[in-house]
């Protein structure tokens, strides 16, 4: 360090040198990129900026960098707030790797009339999958099965991981979106009765049931699947009278965001016997996971993977670069947001 | 024991005292048993003899009982062979707590014209539901991700759990019956391309294609599901030319019985890399489990619970004690075998 100028050491995270690319920021590593390497966003057209894999803090780094940043690629761990935004005078791109842009500052996007592109819907099939996945395996115990086997459980030792059917379980999905619908024409395959809450009643070819009131819904639904966007009016929609209503036998399926549910209340209910099991991708304050929850068998986690299979980490990588590259060619980007 | 006589001792596994009611042999006691009580077979109008539950060795216990046996309730741990029919000159109907009847000589109960129902398909639902959730464990890597989450793996750390996509995948079902059908509905709602291959073609009106020769479709399917019944023919159907075809990146799910597989070939394979990965609720030598794959990230099981829900095992209940007392009353059996 010693040896190097500030401009030296800054540098060393820029992935080319050709100094006439747009530059487009990384703050946080996305999980994307630490399975697939650097190739996951590779292009001729942009040039890539890893804060952090630059030696230098954050601040610094994006002092030094400030002025030549004109798109951000931005993780859900790394939110775009008004403050990142008001330190790069020259930012005119924010994409995330994500469907949802609940961690971007859209008012202040708008306002200095950045444009923002999300992950589109390329997600949803894959996000969809591990929600089914996630409430089979609730309900039919296929992970607590796992562990009773290796466990040297069988014959019968200790409790037996019995589990409930599947066919005509009362399914609450919140959220008759892209992915809320899928998960609305797999779960139909296996004999559940679905019904939904969303902003607006779908028009009439939809054939589940309508509930505008959600604790309703959820005092009817053997399961709630949460696959609607986090906003104000979603922001702790499912608090303690929804998960009082949901009961001991009710199970909860998180998908979406953490902080649409109310964690320390759900946390609480499932150490008490108040609901009858989680599956959580998401959490309020990922990576950090409600540890108390890790001894109870009816609890699946998964570390924010809905979305992650090979081949739709690949399909993200086109989304990200396709809408870079359209961007600063000055053609409409692939899946505007703003 | 020294104070009592043999035939105290004998009795003491008898329900009832009662003298009239057809006596029903239970060798081994089944794991509905063990989950629900007693309650699981209860009925008014006969009698069960538990003989796991004397103190007498079961070839003692069977000797003083012999003549009073009139049926028996089979569960696949406690097989009806030709010896243990010829020491009970009284048996005249066998009801298994499977849909498989493979442990029951069927030769030697027609020969001597002893009826047999089996659980008719009352199990097929949980079965083909069981089926689905063991390959979406495996190809989303639910388990693991479970696992990489209460290991505090996450943020990244260790190898990721990355899952590979349903949708589009190939997968061959075989054995298109009462399960395999409905695993077919199941996975056609995510986007799965299916096939089947079984004894015949199905009529045209089933819309999925058909192999009629198994390493065939192994070599064009991502993965293939056993759904088929165990006989002569499909005894170590996959074998290992069938999973050299299945190949690397192949899985194989297997909810019908241990031995149409060569365990010892799968187990090789899947030591190798030589298939990707494998969900196995039914294994050759229940309950031993080959344990060489517990290490494996790759391979989810369960013991032999693809059809134990609560809701299943209160309707098989049912169905036991609705065959014995039909049979009982010179009623048709309500899912007669034999």
């Amino acid at each position: 360090m010693q040896n190097r100028s500030i401009s030296q050491v800054a540098t060393m995270a820029t992935s080319s040198s050709t100094e006439k690319l747009p530059r487009v920021l990384i703050v946080k590593r996305p999980d994307a990129m630490a399975v697939l390497g650097d190739g996951f966003v590779a292009s001729t057209k942009f040039e890539i900026l890893k804060a952090f894999e630059s030696p230098l803090p954050l601040p610094e780094f994006l002092a030094y960098h400030s002025d030549s940043i004109s798109a951000i690629i931005a993780p859900v761990a790394a939110p775009v707030t008004a403050d990142l935004i008001r330190i790069l005078p020259n930012l005119r791109l924010v994409v995330t790797t994500s469907a949802g842009v609940d961690h971007v500052d859209l008012v202040e996007c708008r306002r200095r009339g950045i444009s923002v592109a999300n992950a589109g819907s390329s997600f949803s099939e894959d996000v969809a999958d591990t929600a089914v996945g996630l409430l089979i395996d609730v309900f039919r115990r296929i992970s607590a099965a796992n562990r009773f086997v290796k466990q040297r459980f069988w014959p019968l030792k200790g409790d037996y991981p019995l589990g409930s059917k599947l066919g005509r379980k009362r399914i609450g999905i919140v959220g008759l979106g892209s992915i809320g619908s899928k998960v609305a024409t797999r779960l139909d395959a296996f004999g559940c009765q679905i019904s939904y809450s969303s902003r607006n009643r779908k028009p009439y070819d939809v054939p589940y049931h309508y509930y505008m009131d959600i604790e309703e819904m959820a005092a009817n639904s053997d399961a709630l699947i949460i696959c609607c966007e986090l906003n104000e009016k979603t922001l702790r929609l499912i608090n303690k009278d929804v998960l009082s209503a949901l009961g001991k036998r009710g199970v909860i399926v998180n998908v979406a965001r953490g902080a649409i549910i109310d964690e320390e209340e759900m946390v609480r209910c499932l150490r008490e016997g108040e609901i009858g099991g989680a599956g959580l991708d998401v959490f309020e304050d990922e990576p950090n996971v409600p540890k108390e929850l890790f001894e109870l068998d009816n609890v699946v986690f998964s570390p924010h993977s809905a979305f992650m299979t090979l081949e739709g980490l690949e399909e993200l990588g086109k989304v990200v670069v396709g809408n870079i590259e359209a961007f600063f060619s000055n053609k409409p980007l692939l899946t505007p947001v703003l």
